[in-house]
């Protein structure tokens, strides 16, 4: 911890004064209540870009899906299983402060299960399989979005293919000033990434560099737009 | 490390030269190349068993699922993600090597997605949802139970209700020797549980205790049947 704020005491306060509100990991879309739906995304990158936020001055508030990573030094952290959990927390944490910045990096669940059983499903016979029925989760980056007097909002793509071809496309249709995009598959769980910003102006690579490298210049780049 | 060694330096080497053969942690079984079902099998009571079972003495053979727990000292680890890797990884483990014991700790899926996808599932309008069809795993504790020359089978319960009652008769049901149940509901991810151990004598209880004292309890039950 002490190293911590040594390194951040060297950082520029470029989000001095800043309130950051940031989605990480995955989400768990319960079947019953010992199974669920989830997805490969680890929190790395979420949580690296938390810590950068911090490190640059900022107040960080951090919405967390299930992750085996430790709590990040400074941060405010709020810990959810589902998509609708972590939507009730961004809104929630939307009500007790204006945010200046919603940065959603989590893997959100697209659906949920309709039928999840409140008893853990049995295996009858050795030919029965469950029959699950999918609702659509809440948007929750394009609600913020929406919102009057809506905070800087930045989304993750994680889809790699023809990224370059439509991102520009794709942050229009999200209708959010910044889309990061990860270039190059199966970044999940992995420590290092590429990044792609696009922006109004373009986009702008960052390069391949470790998560916690890449998510201080992505703080950086947000900072220098939050000015202009 | 050192401590690890010297703690086990002073427990009894009741399993001096037994070979043990370990499943732990829940099963991924993919839905898209990012998504999947999973459990909330933190992998603790495996891992635990697993380092008791070393400290008495044994070569210990950890299958693991995908779990954020650290290697056990001295014991050998194979990571997989879904049921039939651990199927084949077990069966890989058997034939490498003739095992003494196998202990089934592991909360593997009963069922897969049969129509898993290549490509990442995308939502393509408001109110589409998919359509999962799914199939039954292989029961590798009921399939290693029925090899010829079996090695003594050790299966865990994970369901509470009315397990005082039902325990004898499931562990006939699978046909194994000692049956090894979670009494009190939600023991996924907690660092203390309770068991209660079935055999062809009856039950016995293990009491509340955190997880590691649970599995020396058990490791010393184990090696006393063993001798018998």
């Amino acid at each position: 911890q002490l190293l911590t704020e040594i390194i951040a005491s060297f950082q520029s306060k470029s989000l001095a004064g800043k309130h950051v509100l940031i989605t990480a990991g995955p989400t768990f879309e319960p079947i019953d209540p010992v199974r669920g739906i989830t997805n490969l995304s680890s929190g790395k990158m979420g949580y690296a870009i938390a810590q950068a936020a911090w490190e640059a001055g900022a107040k960080v508030t951090l919405i967390s899906g299930p992750t085996a990573l430790a709590q990040p030094y400074g941060v405010q952290r709020v810990n959810v299983q589902t998509a609708q959990q972590m939507h009730d927390a961004v809104m929630s944490a939307l009500k007790a402060q204006v945010q200046d910045v919603f940065i959603a990096v989590a893997a959100v669940a697209d659906w949920r299960v309709a039928n999840a059983s409140d008893q853990k499903i049995k295996k009858t016979s050795d030919s029965d399989t469950p029959q699950l029925e999918f609702a659509q989760n809440p948007d929750i980056l394009a609600l913020v979005a929406a919102l009057p007097n809506a905070p800087y909002c930045v989304g993750f793509a994680a889809e790699s293919e023809n990224l370059l071809q439509y991102g520009a496309a794709k942050r229009i249709k999200k209708n959010i000033p910044l889309l990061v995009g990860n270039i190059g598959h199966h970044t999940f769980g992995k420590d290092d990434n590429e990044l792609v910003l696009f922006d109004a102006h373009g986009h702008a690579e960052l390069g391949r560099a470790d998560k916690q490298t890449l998510a201080t210049k992505l703080v950086s780049e947000l900072a220098i737009r939050l000015k202009n």
